[in-house]
């Protein structure tokens, strides 16, 4: 037993639209603990939509459509599915009563044109649309196969599934299964490594674990299938708990956890205070910790010392040091962390300064070579050199350049009050 | 003849990721004028994948898969579909010696597993991931079928499809008639607004024009469909010059132009030197600023003053001013361009106070009032209140703030060096 989702319209097949259509019905299935092993984009075209619910009908038994429910000569998909089974359409009434009521609040009249979203398959049950005009429906044009038609319009599908299609799949005995994830994040680690550190649990049956590779991190996927979700995450957290162990401090976070907001739970649990100094990410790493809310309570401010002039003026950076050393070196990384630590006069300093590229590069220090300094609590000052691979774009090794640089104080706060990760 | 696109992942069938692949394949077969009718999701599982494979080679003759490509057990897509063909895998030392080298400017060791992404059908072309390990193909298993195959990570995809699919697919006769677009992008004008001012571009033929609402901006996209690109921009010209003038300054760039990037131009020619003093955005304009390649020209850095003391010490805002008008008010803005203006001796200074949310606002003071002070060259200095509204949540608060802060330097730069905008 297993869905399928097929989603009609050319403008898919154009690229105009991202078809959020197929993620949200995908999550809604997941959560009812509906199987569902194919998804497919057909245009509006009535012989190729009927051989794709030729093929669908032969490998699921629900088929969940959207899109092409419209007024327009173009929506098809109603009649080419009644079509496909041999059944006629009928008008009915109260879709026509619902739609003239609807254009009147607007102060609108009904066109012609949408009598014809008033048509549905004998036999078939009206799916109501609250927010529009085009209704859906459920039908069983035969045993063991249930079909859904929604309208493309994400807001009305979403509202239509929630009210109507949820409830009607309950009914049918779905959703005392459900599947519940957690995604355990990591930082430092490259997925292949991880991988084969944790490899013994992707056999798991119950819950799975799976690995992806996200914006320079990767995360391992815990899925399990229970009755609920507190069942779920009773299989979920002795593995959860095992994977962490075997990654140590190169787990960082869970689900919506980042490395800005892990950095500001340590910070604020240990009653530290931060402060910044930035040459290459410009001020992207105070952007990542003020985007967390409540981030004042230990983020004071910061130092753009993206011209040199600036890290000597209110870093105090030896001019020397910049000359004998350049910008891009260990020693002026400490520098600029210990400069803005005693000028904002935080617990904390943490530096940046690299090549962020395209262009900067030499043969001893390429694009992507970024050295992060870190001053901390008892005046003792680190500093690391990262080379984050001249192939990358300037965006995104300013992007993890900062990231690496919370990461480095994540770590240097995890063993200085040495609290467990796991 | 036409394509079909195969995006192979189970993280697609959870719900995990939004499918954006298929729409940049889609948008790119257009603009090739490569017919394409189905698209296909299938998750990490051989058997069910041979069965979607069988179903496309009958009824297309270029398949362009996706994901799958990585060096995990559950990445199968390339074996499976040499597996399909009845044709071995071979590894390639070419392929070997990249990835290795790929590890090697990062400072690390390929592992193992990472062989597997050498293994390529026999006969089979390699096509290059300038920016990740997995490389794709590009192989003809029989006459009249051409496969593609990409890693799923969108930014390795996109480079590989523009370094090399599109000169093959041109290499074959595609791409004679191309769809040629050109964006043009607004800021401090609504979707609505500028609609009724150039709705009479929207019934054009050829080329086209239609709006649309970008992240805290406004876009008019002009399509022309020609032999060539040039043919179509002499379509596009004249429509863009016209649609420049009635905006207006509120057109500010196109295409790939930013406002950081339009600013940094602006800045650039008219020899002028910028520094920032923000306090709710934390750093977002500077990051803004330096995304932009040699932004080092003009941009020289500033001071993120997210605590009142740091105003005070680095930006010389008046204690008791900050006291009496509260660090979100007119004054406290125009203290801190000035002072960052005169600390860090630029000619332009710009400054961010706000309340970003969620929490912080009051009755006068509401979440998303921000208030952007600029102090220009002659010691001029001007402030701008702006309510974003609460409804917004931080993070956008925060990206339209520092947004506005370069569009109110721009039309500051505009019309004291009155350069036209069009």
């Amino acid at each position: 037993m297993s869905a399928e989702i097929i989603c009609v319209g050319t403008e898919l097949l154009l690229g105009d639209i991202l078809n959020s259509n197929s993620q949200f019905i995908a999550q809604q299935l997941a959560k009812l603990g509906i199987p569902h092993y194919y998804q497919t984009v057909v245009g509006d075209n009535p012989e190729r939509l009927k051989q794709v619910i030729e093929i669908a009908t032969s490998r699921a038994e629900i088929l969940i459509f959207t899109g092409g429910l419209g007024p327009t000569p173009d929506d098809l998909t109603c009649e080419t599915i009644a079509d496909f089974f041999g059944v006629p359409l009928v008008e009915r009434a109260d879709i026509i009563e619902d739609i003239t009521n609807k254009f009147a609040q607007r102060d609108r009249v009904m066109s012609p044109s949408n009598r014809k979203q008033a048509l549905i398959p004998q036999g078939a049950e009206v799916l109501p649309n609250p927010t529009g005009t085009a209704p859906g429906i459920i039908w069983q044009p035969r045993p063991g196969l249930t079909i859904f038609t929604f309208p493309g319009v994400p807001s009305e599908m979403h509202r239509m599934w929630t009210d109507t299609a949820v409830p009607f799949l309950k009914s049918q005995g779905w959703g005392e299964e459900i599947i519940y994830s957690r995604s355990l994040k990591f930082w430092g680690i490259g997925e292949s490594v991880l991988a084969e550190k944790v490899s013994a649990y992707f056999n798991l049956p119950n819950p799975t674990v799976a690995p992806y590779a996200g914006k320079g991190e990767v995360r391992l996927r815990i899925s399990a299938k229970a009755s609920n979700s507190q069942a779920a995450a009773a299989l979920i957290s002795p593995v959860e708990q095992q994977l962490r162990e075997i990654a140590g401090l190169d787990y960082y976070g869970t689900d919506n956890e980042t490395l800005a907001s892990v950095v500001g739970g340590l910070l604020r649990s240990s009653g530290g205070t931060l402060s910044v100094a930035e040459s290459c990410t410009g001020g992207g790493l105070g952007q990542l910790l003020t985007e967390i809310p409540g981030s004042s309570d230990y983020f004071w401010g910061g130092v753009i010392a993206y011209d040199n002039s600036v890290k000597v003026r209110l870093l105090a950076v030896n001019s020397e040091d910049l000359e004998n050393f350049g910008a891009v070196s260990a020693k002026v990384a400490e520098q600029m962390a210990v400069g803005v630590k005693n000028s904002l006069n935080t617990k904390w300093g943490l530096s940046i300064t690299g090549i962020a590229g395209p262009t900067g590069g030499t043969d001893t220090k390429p694009v992507g070579l970024v050295y992060i300094g870190l001053a901390g609590p008892e005046d003792q000052v680190i500093n690391y050199e990262c080379r984050f691979g001249s192939m990358r774009n300037r965006a995104f090794i300013q992007y993890l350049s900062a990231s690496t640089a919370l990461d480095k104080l994540r770590r240097s706060l995890i063993s200085k009050y040495n609290e467990s990760t796991s």
